[in-house]
């Protein structure tokens, strides 16, 4: 393993809250990310779907849907550097960030859109093989591209290109999959080994050599939800921790739904890659992003049975339970260590790693 | 008026084509935008809904809707320089693009989503701006924003802020408004003043300052798309003439229905600043963007009762008759000109006006 990080384009992690201008930390997921939402865009666009804050907003339609069917619509912008890198693109991403933002409403993705923000002076054939990847990607996750737009800025803004994706998803009958629907006695659920986006994005960034070459996780979890309601209707809630990683998203759980969350600290799946690169680049696995995971809150009667049916799939091989919902300390999420202590798994502020989706 | 064009920080309006790597031309709504999309990403994402090119896709959700109902998903990025300008900012521009490119469907737009991408450093308080306006908008159009996504770029990447916007809305049982409808005898209506959006833009980059400050046409057209269809569902073509301009638009459409058309130079509503900005600027009117105007091609046999209709409207009191389409000259739009001649007006190749939504 060589170490060469070049601490001259490190960016602050933890900005200063307060601030009169964006800083980077405003983007990574976290404490800053909440706030703006909360002080800019909540007071101005104040409804009540978005006041929801989930991944989708979940619309009726005004009754242009079957009865009962409800519709999932969400959006997701991807400015990640470098566009490419081991294990896929920026296109994979930005397919299969927004197929996941609207699987976990319990949809079944069908559509999406894709917006380009192009630098001038992008190769043509950069920009050909990210829409080769991210036409593959559609057909993996079996949703359909329909509509588009194309913008170019000029060469030194943007940073090659930047793609926003939307998607809108049916969800089933029935289903009824909220931010705030833990229960105490819930089971908390991953898919499988956490961590792998976000090191892989850092290590080839900061030029970090290890044995073996760690690669982004993206794939796309629609498979998995689909499968998961095969067993019951009765999921409680589902995410997939992306920016901010597992501790941000049960962070925001725990608030959603007025419950505390405990982890059991030696459960948790991550590859010793994973671990080795964390130790060197001073993360926490915890917080770093996932782009191929999801975390699954069950009613503690279906979670062996969801564990299992989870194992069946191929993004879900190494699925594995990480701990459960009590009512003690609610709004807050521990972590019980190894040695027998409990320790505080808090909300990040700003973040970990700049500009990785 | 004063003339202080700084040629320095001029774009060169006719790129090259056959480019090895992407110029501002391919971001301009003409032929070369065209290439981009018919040589990169038809290929890519090839499927029936995309092939069609619409502002919206169209979309019956397999069944999800209830009996003859469709679904109209459209999305658009914003990446105007300045940010701020005569009449709106970014913000406005946003919401009634997406609003517009949904309605041009014959939908009603509903809901839509926004993905924010921040340049580190921009002031928190011309984001609330921004936010405050788009708020303003959505409100005033009638849409509710539901979802949203907030990224950040570093200081000098990026200008500012893009605005990714997507659209949802539902198209009544019975409309069927599409590019390929244009029929020989059929009239074409526009409704109201064009090359406002594009000149005031240019006008306040370039430093120009005439007497009159022109300000954009920046509005939200899904009332004049509703009122026209209390008249008759029987409404062929609609569109935004956004990038581009009239010119393109028409020129879009004449191919995309196999016919040609006609527009009587004389009676294209272009306001005198507007002419006289374009004179300086060594612009054509026909192929400056608009943001509050649509096209409409409608039945003969409709074409006076829609037009009174639009005139009841606040955004459409001029709206005016500017040409007719024809079974001559096939996949071509010509002009009329006052003295009793006849020009092509061919599409634009690169693009006359960069950055300009």
């Amino acid at each position: 393993m060589s170490q060469k990080i070049d601490f001259s384009n490190w960016t602050c992690p933890l900005p200063l809250r307060d601030q009169p201008n964006v800083v980077m930390g405003h983007g990574g997921g976290g404490k800053l990310s909440a706030e703006l939402v909360e002080n800019i865009f909540l007071p101005a666009f104040a409804n009540n779907t978005l006041v929801k804050l989930a991944d989708s907003a979940v619309l009726d339609l005004n009754g242009a849907m079957t009865d009962g069917a409800r519709l999932a619509f969400s959006t997701d912008s991807f400015v990640v550097k470098p566009l490419f890198f081991p294990g896929g693109n920026i296109g994979d991403l930005a397919i299969n960030g927004t197929v996941n933002d609207v699987a976990m409403s319990g949809a079944q993705p069908l559509f999406l859109s894709a917006g380009f923000i192009l630098e001038e002076g992008l190769a043509m054939d950069a920009l050909g093989r990210i829409a080769n990847t991210m036409g593959a990607a559609a057909k993996a996750a079996g949703v359909t591209l329909v509509t588009g737009d194309t913008k170019v800025v000029n060469k030194g803004h943007g940073d090659g290109v930047y793609i926003n994706t939307s998607g809108i998803g049916v969800i089933p009958v029935g289903v009824n999959i909220a931010p705030h629907q833990a229960r105490p006695g819930d089971v908390v659920i991953v898919s499988g080994e956490i961590g792998l986006h976000g090191t892989a994005i850092m290590s080839v960034r900061e030029g970090l050599e290890f044995e073996t070459v760690i690669e982004t996780d993206c794939a796309p979890l629609n498979g998995l939800v689909a499968a998961m309601l095969d067993v019951t209707k009765d999921i409680h809630i589902l995410r997939d921790p992306t920016r901010g990683g597992v501790a941000s998203a049960l962070n925001e759980i725990a608030k959603a739904s007025g419950v505390g969350i405990v982890l059991s600290e030696n459960k948790l799946p991550i590859p010793s890659a994973v671990r080795s690169a964390c130790e060197l680049l001073g993360l926490d696995p915890l917080y770093v992003a996932n782009e191929g995971k999801l975390l699954a809150i069950v009613p503690r009667e279906f979670a062996d049975e969801i564990l299992a049916k989870l194992q069946t799939q191929k993004f879900g091989e190494r699925a594995t339970i990480i701990g459960e919902v009590t009512a003690q300390h609610p709004n807050m999420v521990v972590a019980k260590t190894g040695i027998g202590g409990t320790r505080v798994v808090d909300m990040m502020i700003g973040e970990q790693l700049p500009r990785i989706c």
